[in-house]
């Protein structure tokens, strides 16, 4: 047992870190006028130019793709544990993933395609997405079911001839607002009459294809989150070769539990990074604001909240660290348990701190001039995205519970 | 001691309920649908057409001015404790105060007016406002200070020949983005030499004064609230007749006590309003979704978060109507622990039930798609706007202290 | 609606709170040396002498049974509304309840006789018990299964020619320590075969009939509650002649519902008096003692605390007569949201304010120097005795599920 | 970085873990019946007879003095890190960590002979205290004033020819009711007019020396832990030579320090021992007890509570582990901010768990027939022990604003 990182994650912390310091928090400020000029110019779904330059800097830095598992076609992949940390210094601005091509949903669907596709489909579409020159979405959750049961989706993925026709409604595909947008990974039932967990598919859609409608955004909270979005899609009749399905009819559900994992680490990581961030900004704030006669950092009630958002930060990191080592030494399913922990606990931890945060900031807190609210906005969609705090905790329950049953029977 | 209410208040709330069932409720998608098109069309600070409609309609069903306390001008006027339970009609949706001439800021400055301001002030802006032909605004927040401590107010309101002359900055000035708004109460200090609460002064300033820039809107979690808006404003040499003082120099602390008091019965009852809309919201969805085998209202998580609801609505409910009861009783000051309960009570209170809300949506409860979302923005903001929670819990805890002080001494 | 006390109340509680400052709180040390000693003195279930005498005092001061309703045994009987505040003087000290003859379970028990019991029934027992010269005990709680379900009950009461036989195991029968302790209510299972809710009964035992057992005093939390107790009781087949059964067989779950209302509002109010007592110590701990150079009562964390605590009892007092007031006025069964609110409100604030209150006293808190780690013991009990919060939440739920079912079901 | 036990601490976890399930748990229930009959006789302040048998095996196991550091007397010390896991295992039960002669606060006292102790000190009392042949007490908390601000302590320790002589009243002393206790540790101040933490001063004081009066013991919540016990001292003209002085004068402060760290990780590993078992209890109760027709352990409002008790729990042990590899590694000062987190941490965490599985007991949780009320008290009581909550949150966030003040300063 040991709580330092590895020489080697340290330097690629610092790495990280200095491009971060350099390149990123220098232009939050630029990007975040350039949206808003888009904006004024009607064309907010365009993406930010600067990204281009930057990207082009990371990948020149070797700071590119570091959310890759080691495998064939990255030979230099980090583990779970010596990315997880790398994710924490990205997650404190909203689009610095995106620069060192580390951003969701795009991470999770290029795992998908090293994992699970076929040669081909790699070299169409894995190949852009590692080259950062597309973008790719992810088509699960619909509207009209509650998707934190799988078994609930109702899009229809329909064998017919050489094709699969798909008719559905998805919404909060993130991603797809962008036109660099090419590729959506489309989850659907193949056949209802199979066994529960053997009805689901996942097939390969591309963005162009006739029948797919970008309907709307869906905002979160007041944010539609542009360039990147969060797009309510409606699938007609789409039609795509059959040789576009992943792995397999029916194993759509095993490629939705192989592809969580990781994202979870990235997800929780990134959220740490972000409550870091929240914490600093309310240090800096109550340490430079003046009510009733003192600094608002002499209030014992702010000792309080600092104290328990540290806590609360270093228990979820490090839960966050041991997750991520359980995966890489015992695989997703054996730390299934692990990998549920954390995506209740970081979220929520998140929220509560950034909570804090705002209301140390008053007005400015819930307005534009601090990141927090839109901050809070994001932290708050993870307690639901990708199933909600219920059905996790759940999960974490019933497997607390059978470790204890065969004591409870004895006791009887 | 009652805790019925009496059969007039019961026959007003019939009433209320009946309007708002018959021309609010079937009304709140077009009205979206109204902001959404005008924002479309580039001008999102357009008021909603069909508001005067209702506005009429409400006005000659005697529905009108309904928080105006009794006085020479509204003979008819209702007490605290009678308006307090149609406040939290109105407060089911966002824009419905408007339609009873019962928004804030507008019924706060109309207080003020019919409370401090001359017959010409009166004849004046009272008038108007109470005819509901113009609106105004409120200008005391400042983005550079704790804005809590009144004290800290930077805003310069000084004294040249017969005029005044205001310079300073502004924000979340709720209103001033209305093209009908054509008054503002600005607070500043005309005399900072004076007492600490001596050295603040009120003065009116016309919308259209030159010297007057809207910088922009103020979001509250992505929402610009158009067409209502909360502004950023920066006054420059702003330059207005003497006689447009309220009350007399050094005498704006007393004021922004004497405005208080209602409003934040209103405040609170409307908050009350959302609250219960949440809740019916949420108990309608977990009615209506299956998850694993079974209605979400069949799991005992969601029964916990119910009856946590239920209670903590009829709590804050109670205490804010022994507010009112208070106030009407004993006025505004010696109702002063009552009233700041209910400042930090009532905000608290919803942020959590909608919150919960949102959970039982899912991703549905952050988007537009419901107004659950907003509405944590409105209440999350309520725990900052008009002090922050912590100051008005030290003025309920010094109270407190002080009760008790005399037999700590004893004990010494 | 009116949230003053009426002049009757008014009246009362001057004559009950003037009893309390002259007779029992400069007897409190008193009281727990006299425990004391007759703890040293091996014979710790011995009723305090000063009892009697504080009694008679009572009883001459017309301040006694002031829980009995109107009835034809007690014409000058208070309704809830008017009791509800005497009570909650009372609550204040552990053992003053008794003093005026208002203590749980003879309350309880009282009513029951009052409401169900037959004239005989009502000459022998209830007439001591009204006169104060015995006590009784409620068996209810089973430590076998959960209780919080009544149809679990085990104890069987069966019929056996003109006697009814009892066995069965119970505990937490408060009072059955007391050599006073002259009759049990026992509830128990005439006919397993009947309908959910038929099958239980109620029936009258004298505390000497052979085959009590009373095995032990049941412990909270280290206190046994001497000499009042709770003791663990075994009944081996104990006889009793048939015209003890209570109102008739089968009637056992009616008669508990009716006992219930009552004694929620009495256990709440004296909760929320235990509540004000402990916010009463936190301020004069806070207020008198320094660390760091400030008085605590400086330390922004104890405004929150202390305006919290001010703000939920201020809530759960209200919410607690509005039940009140709602059970005099549409009876127990049309109030049982309202008593399952507050039968949750109640304890689990008492539970807060006095654990803040034993933070603030330091080791003190937990110790024997200062009421607080008793009291606590007491509230937290109150969160399980007569169901636990998971019970009632689930049914004021359930209530409010309905109260929008329909709504649901239209919105589908 | 690596979150799995070395094997060393493998092979001790499960030797420790074999003697726990062999020798401790099989014995809880004789240990608690010879308390309770030591109680009935009278003479509750014996030790237990079977604890000098199961130490001889403890001690025949090598599994003894664990606790301790390397050092020139325990060659085989383990590191803090590589005993922090072993202290969980005892923790789950009260009395198993004085079988391992590893309890409180005898292994603190050990600890500060062994740094700060002469020669001569460490033969006299050391020895015999690592033998287990007699046991030892701290006084340092006094109820006068507020103990965690050490520079309250009113104990004067005043020279006097070769002696000192003490005068002074000590509480919360724990453990200096057994019959055993020998030795205290006394901190006071020899010279009030140094600077605040040169003041005070540590000397060793025998028990049996004239002036002491062991005046009661004090009880947490109804608990008077006999034969332990937490006494009430008062020390009068209490003699003793000069050189039974720890250090030298003034440097009782740093002692103090000193003393803090490694107990704190003990107490705290404990105490996550305790919340496991409280944890377990729980599973085990709601899995085997049935209410309204289905088993507890399907209502989901136990599945929220399990789960977030599994991630408090775990978070809270990787907090302490990481903490203990901290002291291991850079010393008890730089690693002061983590061991003032967890002393939060943890503690807060216990009572949590431990309330929810009391909670699921009903009535039992709170009773004897389950060690969870108990359980309750010793956590409630280690959220005020060696400084409460509010002091250790206080240190943690001053350090917090410390790390930001530049960037604040730069921000200006």
């Amino acid at each position: 047992m040991d709580f330092s990182y590895s020489p080697k994650v340290e330097q690629l912390r610092e790495r990280t870190q200095a491009f971060f310091d350099r390149h990123i928090a220098p232009n939050e400020a630029r990007v975040e006028e350039a949206i808003a000029e888009n904006r004024r110019l009607g064309k907010p779904w365009t993406p930010v130019a600067l990204f281009e330059e930057l990207k082009a800097e990371a990948r020149a830095q070797d700071l590119w793709n570091l959310f890759l598992p080691r495998s064939e076609r990255a030979p230099q992949g980090l583990s779970n544990l010596e990315y997880a940390p790398l994710c924490e210094i990205m997650g404190r601005c909203e689009w610095a993933p995106e620069i060192f091509n580390c951003s969701a949903p795009d991470t999770g669907n290029m795992e998908v395609l090293e994992r699970y596709g076929s040669e081909a489909q790699k070299d169409e579409w894995l190949e852009p997405l590692l080259a950062g020159t597309i973008r790719s979405a992810f088509l699960m959750t619909e509207p009209a079911v509650a998707s934190s049961d799988a078994t609930n989706i109702e899009c229809s993925i329909r064998r017919d001839g050489d094709d699969y026709v798909i008719n559905g409604r998805k919404w909060f595909s993130s991603g797809a607002g962008d036109p660099r947008c090419r590729i959506y990974i489309v989850m659907g039932k193949t056949d209802p009459e199979q066994a529960k967990h053997r009805q689901q598919s996942m097939i390969l859609v591309p963005a162009d294809t006739p029948g797919i409608e970008v309907l709307r955004p869906v905002t979160v909270f007041g944010y539609d989150d542009a360039p990147h979005g969060h797009m309510d899609i409606r699938l007609t009749d789409v039609r795509v070769p059959a040789s576009n399905l992943l792995l397999g009819e029916g194993r759509g559900f095993e490629i939705a539990q192989g592809r969580l994992g990781p994202g979870r680490i990235h997800h929780c990581m990134r959220t740490i990074g972000l409550a870091e961030r929240a914490l600093e900004l309310l240090c800096q704030r109550v340490s430079s604001r003046v009510a009733f006669g003192r600094r608002l950092s002499e209030y014992s009630i702010w000792h309080e909240r600092i104290a328990e958002a540290r806590c609360m930060i270093d228990q979820a990191r490090l839960l966050t660290l041991k997750a991520a080592d359980a995966m890489d030494k015992v695989g997703n399913k054996a730390a299934r348990t692990e990998i549920a922990m954390i995506k209740v606990v970081a979220p929520n931890m998140a929220c509560q701190i950034i909570d804090w945060a705002i209301q140390a900031h008053g007005g400015a807190g819930v307005s534009s001039d601090f990141p927090l609210a839109h901050a809070y906005a994001g932290a708050r969609s993870l307690r639901l995205a990708d199933g909600p705090d219920e059905v996790h905790r759940s999960t974490i329950a019933r497997l607390e519970l059978a470790r204890h049953a065969s004591v409870a029977d004895a006791a009887h």
